[in-house]
């Protein structure tokens, strides 16, 4: 355990790997990891497991997963949780790993996450796709300084906007779903997007217009040009339109643009980062930082191709070499291969058949 | 074409890739030659597609395949064959391939089986798993100079036993059935095994047990020990057993002890071959010899893992290479995605469904 972790008191989590990322090839690292004989966690940003697969297109047709014809992105992640479920991997959602650090006086790693879990384990498996995901911030240099007063990308505490001139941009279900729910508290909300079609369900863009057209709140197609906010207070916010422009009173922005991915704190851990992907060797998919491993579509090496199946190679070879790290005095990873009737026993709780050889 | 196929008149068949072994990897290379844009052929020497895992444990469970949390190798392979029956590749089997040459004044390959079909292909791509599978031969010194004549590893003239004195070496089905079988046309059989049990179906041992003490054949639990045969003419066999040892006079040797995996021809081909297996670079998976490709459990790289799913990552990269050489002038493969609506309409002969995007 580490010196900060024993002194402040924390539950400290011990294992063999921690997974970071919970998208196709960190639920099969899960697997993997029971294969070889090591103990994991699994840590993901969002709320749900699935990565990329479930956020950006859970109902297309995947037709290149070796060996199933066709299934859709959820079908594909419902079959990991089966694989992995033998193994029963502890899955801690809803938070990003803030840092990854060396325990002192030892080979070991120290991982934190913003949640204020604390793991001290053998290696880190990056399976965190294009990084996490956070919302598409306001592009404006004075955004930042107002965020948290002014600037919200979500909302948390709806009773802020009450009797309040609240902008909100974005064009999708967010956007228009609290354009509508915040008008009977707000003192007055405008709904600012750039162009008068809108990516939401059609009986919200059709609830939009009645009340646009009724005057319970105000629609302008444009873009944010700039926040007006002497002191660091928030008064009004200039539109540019096709025409020309306006400015909005407002107190507060709530910026609904959608997510983006974003590398976060993976790229102040030290490791050989280009253009927002983690290089690897390809012999065993191990960062620039001896014991963490980067796979799937984060990690980038000579002619690396963001396929599914690649990931799962690239995690199943990542963890062979995790193993020594975790077993440094064990000389060869104990690989169970596919007919092994000790991998059917732990998988199926009962010996496999063994056929009888002369 | 080659100068030799133009001169003989023999068809060839022009193509991207010619594909060698139809077990798992080589049906999962076929699909992404059709997903990247190759035209191919596949080659097998075995009668039926599925290689090893077809050959060696048809009905064992496999618990490694992504997304795939149980299945027997034969559903594994039914799977594959579904999964590439939309680019309706064409199978050869029960043929190896015996030579790969270089076509003159050209970057193609002339690619030749033993039962005479001829190929003009970009690229090869070797997917053979541990080789041909072939009899196990007689460990004997004398043994390989009397094949064919007095030494048979199958029985294919029938004929040549009648009246005639046949040692069967062997334990399994082969052996039993072919003891049983020429006892009524040869002069005298004796089944020599190794121990006193079978490793074939209970009917069989049955009627071996009763053909052997009623006298209709011999059975001898022992091991070859030395084929005399002064001038070239098999006379009589040594058999070690338990208590010292016998010699039984004898014609003919059947020795039926089971397949076995041999890199065959393919050691001749000028490749970087090491333990029996084939040297390639890790991204791409070429082997030393540009445009020659192996891939699977025949690929030897530092820290291969002989994992099925690593064969299909593997066939995944070298196809994206031979692409190059199957289009030299076209600057990058043509890569469908996973949710390319192109790929759907190739796979299900209908566009999928686009979503809509503001």
């Amino acid at each position: 355990m580490s010196e900060a972790a024993a002194s402040s008191g924390e539950e400290v989590l011990r294992t063999d790997v921690v997974i970071i990322g919970a998208g196709p090839v960190g639920l099969f690292a899960a697997f993997e990891a029971g294969v070889v004989g090591l103990s994991c966690h699994i840590v993901d940003a969002l709320e749900e497991v699935g990565g990329q697969c479930i956020e950006l297109y859970p109902d297309k047709p995947i037709f290149d997963i070796p060996a199933v014809p066709v299934c859709t992105a959820r079908q594909l992640i419902e079959r990991l949780m089966e694989q992995c479920k033998p193994f029963a991997p502890p899955i801690h959602l809803g938070q990003r790993v803030m840092s990854v650090e060396r325990i002192e006086q030892s080979q070991r790693w120290r991982v934190t996450t913003e949640r204020g879990l604390v793991f001290d384990t053998a290696a880190v498996l990056l399976s965190a796709g294009n990084g996490a995901f956070v919302p598409q911030r306001v592009g404006l240099p004075e955004a930042q300084a107002l965020e948290g007063r002014h600037v919200h990308y979500a909302v948390r505490q709806r009773a802020m906007f009450d009797d309040r001139r609240v902008v909100i941009a974005g064009g999708g279900d967010s956007a228009l779903d609290w354009a509508l729910a915040l008008r009977s508290g707000a003192r007055r909300v405008t709904l600012v997007h750039r162009r008068d079609a809108f990516r939401a369900a059609d009986a919200s863009v059709q609830e939009l217009k009645r009340a646009v057209a009724a005057g319970e709140l105000d629609l302008v197609i444009g873009t944010i040009a700039a926040l007006n906010a002497p002191d660091g207070v928030l008064q009004s916010i200039d539109v540019k339109t096709i025409g020309g422009g306006l400015t909005i009173e407002a107190e507060h922005l709530i910026a609904l643009y959608g997510l983006v991915a974003d590398l976060g704190p993976i790229g102040q851990w030290g490791l050989d980062v280009r253009a927002g992907r983690v290089a690897v060797d390809t012999s065993n998919y191990e960062t620039s930082v001896p014991g963490i491993f980067a796979v799937g579509d984060i990690a980038v090496y000579p002619n690396k191709q963001k396929l599914i199946l690649s990931g799962f190679h690239e995690a199943s070879l990542a963890l062979r070499k995790a193993y020594t790290y975790a077993f440094p005095d064990k000389k060869r990873v104990h690989v169970h291969s596919s007919y092994d009737p000790k991998l059917s026993e732990r998988i199926l709780g009962t010996p496999a058949t063994e056929e009888a050889h002369s």
